[in-house]
């Protein structure tokens, strides 16, 4: 489906018919391979930094391209919509840019071009086994050791745990709640940090999550980001432009899924028509049609008062929570359409449907946002 | 509850400003007695015209403030929250106005002053008893005879059909099908021009709809717009900015309840807490604002395209389709919240809930709509 | 639609064909002008009383029918297919001989064959304006004076509040929490009890709820059932059929709804064929067709475990919930099949989606049942 | 969870009590395994065989139990709760016996006891590559050729397409249309019999699915069932059988879904708490028993119209559409319920999900169920 997009400039259109070709030819041919070895494509991010694509909303001096993030998020659309690994790797690569570009030091800065370009692939460890959406209460430790901080404890759910090439890690610091908590930038290389075996996920197996444990890892002091303490301000401050990334993800997801579907229905014929003309299958078409919309709408209407320097954080949370629940329906309805044929690995759909439930899980489950907007309405 | 909206232009924050304290001062005191007399507010439309509310996207030659789609409709969701009855004739009174002002000789349009001025109400006769949704195969026969169409035939479901002073009147001067279909301009005075009885509708009882009989009424020849034949192409037009007035109706209708809702739940108590605390409750309202976001999210991104001269067509229809269903959610589970209390009309909510229902199927049945949409996908 | 029902005995389906027939002749007829005059069917009541309909579930000594739950509610669900209120109106009723019928004394029972025969109508005054779902906190209090108990508070949302022979009134005799309330048997010309104005409802119209002002009221003490202290094990005792009777009334009305759309939908005819041959129409009538069947089936179930002497209370919130979702949903759809002719009071479903709200409300809102199966849930 | 049912006999309850401890004992301890290694458990089913579970409806003299189907749809629902694709399996076999057992010659019927008891485990051969859902259009040929049928075609879609013992063949030996179908009763090793590559599934990896390829295989006629032109019948009175067996499938599926996910929500603690305590998850719960609840009643309900000799075809596929969109839903909330954990394979529930799917599609699509009974409502 050819979506029309109203963008702010024309250097934001040429973003996306770049981003478009890129996924076509770079995203596309590969995915349902990779997917299938459960090989992570190392080279298809190198290209997409070398292109410029990620670091979109950074500052141009440290090798962003300054865009909205209106923009940066329809970009991610994109590449969600050919592969959401890769898509999902792009928005937790530019969020594992954020705590150094926000906060960072000048020194630490000197990182970004490799981080944004593409050569350096980060990680982001904030998760814990016990800790869930609890991230105020997080165990890992870091003590001070002379010129270093020596971290203990184990982080979970952690994408790019056995590719990244740096760290961000949430540790605590100093006693307990949110004040005690701190964030490091540790190399791959750093001795202690032991990435455990990937989880055994119902999808995006070319994207895999696992736990990294952390055994006296040195991480030189000079890494630490933003002072003692900065930690949860840091995360919280990341919390809801992660969250609309995975919006993104999900919008492209779903776009990806009712594209399939109306494609086959179109072609499909029983009874002697096109199956799509059968109004108990179109009228369903036309309901997914209008939830990706609106999504797409959700999203960038959060966006864009991001964008504006205004609170966004519940609008955020909506966009999540609407998004990634519409690409488990649209997805699940996409292998329907298909019937049997939806059902196995011939087609795309059986996929987008494995790889639409964890969406609905990162970056603080759905019942998580629902929390988050209730609090709202109830503070008024 | 405060919605953060971003607006093109200052003037178009001070349209809303001036929106919402007009709805807040003339519109909320006067909604529930109005409704329960069923009496329709012929001074409050006239109260709106002169604070230039009742034209908004017309030209300002002709009276207009020559405003986007996207302020207008939000101007439309805001007297919406407070009083839909006078959103809707608000809504079908400037559809009144589109005829003439898009289509009408120069002479035609020196009457526009009036009509968006609010002096001179307009009805907007399409539908007929048994046309429903077929709008190309209407009934209702114009003979030219001199210099004056003779009218007969009966139209349905028409707003404002017992207080307008003037018709726009779709009727068939050729033969079968869309091209044999015109429109003309009839005066209120105009003999054989008859409304019927009101509607016994379940809501909206202080703008209600009626049958109008055509028997030989004398329509002056001057008062076709657009020529002979040009009707449907007038109606179609039309078609779609209808849609997008329905769907800002019904996402101030839902933002009233949910807002009702939420205060009632922040006061209630039981079992020691405020209700709304309890996450059954809370997570409830959670999902009605998000959908309600996604709805006005949906129906602005809808406007821009047809304010940017874009094809628009079917995101209009999925906006009004997303947007009704919406309103129609949320008004039931409001009544819920309130509990017994939300089954009377001490409360709002009963109504609210009961008006809700007709935004399903005005403007295009939702059935239409997905009809609509499900083509467009099929056709691809 | 006519239903294909395995019933326990001949003597059942003789009952059933019975309250078919009344309801065909006594209750289809009277509906419409009944709900729109605001008219109570006092009548109609006896005259199902008189035909053994009123007291199906007791024992046969004192007027009753012995039969089961089973079969009573596919009574009370034939009843409320034509007529709500009235089916509404033998639940209550049902409801209210049950602590005589269960906890009575001898002396109290011989009030039964009147009660169940139809010349003495009863009202259950438990709920306060207060004291919403909580009934353990019940603040009207009865102070023994002599051989009376003396009555002061207010009780709300009481059906037959101004219509009723009789009144169960759960009032506090000793201190706070569930041992301090007392079930007392009052007559209506008991001096100091005073009913108030019916309440503005959405709909139930003939059948309207008020409060009932105790002042002073003097109860014979020999009207005391049970005991002191006994009043809220009656009421909870009696809660689960009370629910049972909401499912069978809600299963009732949502069969008039599809059927009544059903009807409408293969009469009406658009693009040249019955509206009911489209998929998009289709579909939606077989999904709540489906519904519907699934709710009678559970409501059953959980009736057969009642008969079965079996715990059911669990299964009975589980139909109170499910059944009356159901019928929210199906008579709003019934509406939308109908279009505009749906919104107004010529067709009898505008009436059903009015008149459905209520069921989701009464005898413990939907979110009541969702915390009582979640308890159990929690508990294992 | 503990179900309470009620059955009709003492031998019914000492059934259950038999499929629950072989379901404990035999399936539960293997289907992680089993599934993870895409390994068919032929031994599993001989074991139910030999225990009487493989032909519990059919007559005691051919080996069967005569049991109704009430109960046989309990054991179904109680061997799917532990291991879906053996469940399935039972059901297809039970199915593969159909036509034998109610068609067949008594020559043929001397193959029953081997069937029933579990030494030759069948296939069911009726869909085709382009057939779908049109049974009636099906292309695979088979000629008479001295005194046998020479089968030529390719079925698709096929439960033990590569383990079976024997299959039913539903092929053409007459014209076009339903009277030209006839069934063949085939055994494993006849020549020209093909099973092609097992489908790369995204569930029920230890029983999938294969196309057979048919080369001039040569079948006896003696193997004809029924006559010529008896297929489509056969096919036909088979079809609601097979509904209500995925019916029961789906229950026990849903309801081991719910019981994991209750299960996993008493221990997980967050924010100080037992996750199940939380309204959001609890009231999500509730909605999920109640709907298994309505699910499990459907199904009983209809079985027992089919154990009484009344038609009871609409009623299962209402059955079949509302138990597999229940798991569907039910599944997909339990791998929310846990969270991360929800979405890898150390807990089955992610497996659920990916199982719950296929339940939509086989056996008729949910859009046939709809359309069956869509037309059922037209037809009145």
């Amino acid at each position: 489906m050819n979506v029309d997009r109203i963008l702010p400039t024309d250097e934001a259109h040429d973003l996306l018919d770049l981003a478009t070709e890129l996924a076509d030819r770079e995203l596309a041919p590969r995915a349902a391979g990779f997917e299938e070895r459960a090989e992570f494509p190392r080279e298809v991010l190198r290209t997409l930094g070398r292109a410029g694509l990620l670091g979109l909303p950074y500052a141009e001096e440290h090798g962003g391209a300054a865009q909205p993030y209106e923009v940066y998020l329809q970009v991610l659309e994109i590449l969600a919509s050919r592969w959401l690994a890769v898509a999902e790797a792009v928005s937790v690569h530019t969020l594992s840019c954020y705590p150094v570009a926000q906060f960072g030091s000048d020194e630490q800065r000197k990182l970004l071009p490799d981080m944004i370009g593409g050569e350096l692939l980060g990680a982001y460890c904030l998760s814990e086994p016990q800790g869930g959406s609890d991230a105020a209460a997080l165990t890992t430790r870091a003590v001070r050791d002379g010129d270093a901080y020596v971290v203990t404890g184990t982080k979970a759910w952690i994408t790019h745990a056995r590719v990244a090439d740096f760290y961000n890690i949430f540790c605590r610091t100093g006693g307990p709640g949110p004040k005690g908590v701190s964030c490091l930038l540790a190399d791959r290389a750093t001795p202690g940090i032991h990435p455990q075996a990937a989880e055994r996920t119902m999808g995006l197996h070319s994207s895999p999550v696992a736990q990294i444990a952390f055994d006296d890892a040195r991480v030189p002091a000079e890494r630490l980001i933003g002072g003692e303490g900065a930690g949860f301000t840091i995360a919280m401050s990341a919390l809801d432009s992660g969250r609309l990334g995975i919006a993104a993800c999900a919008v492209g997801l779903a776009q990806a899924a009712l594209d399939y579907a109306v494609g086959y229905a179109r072609e499909r014929r029983q009874f002697g028509r096109a199956i799509i003309d059968f109004q108990g299958l179109g009228f369903n078409l036309a309901d997914h049609a209008t939830q990706i919309s609106a999504a797409r709408a959700l999203m960038l209407a959060a966006a864009r008062l991001r964008d504006a320097g205004r609170p966004y954080s519940i609008e955020a949370a909506k966009a999540k929570l609407f998004a990634t629940d519409v690409a488990m329906r649209v997805t699940t309805d996409a292998v329907q359409v298909l019937g049997g044929a939806g059902y196995v690995a011939d087609h795309p759909v059986e996929r987008y449907m494995r790889e639409a439930k964890v969406l609905q899980i990162v970056e603080g489950t759905n019942q998580i946002q629902r929390l988050v907007i209730s609090r709202a309405l109830a503070k008024g």
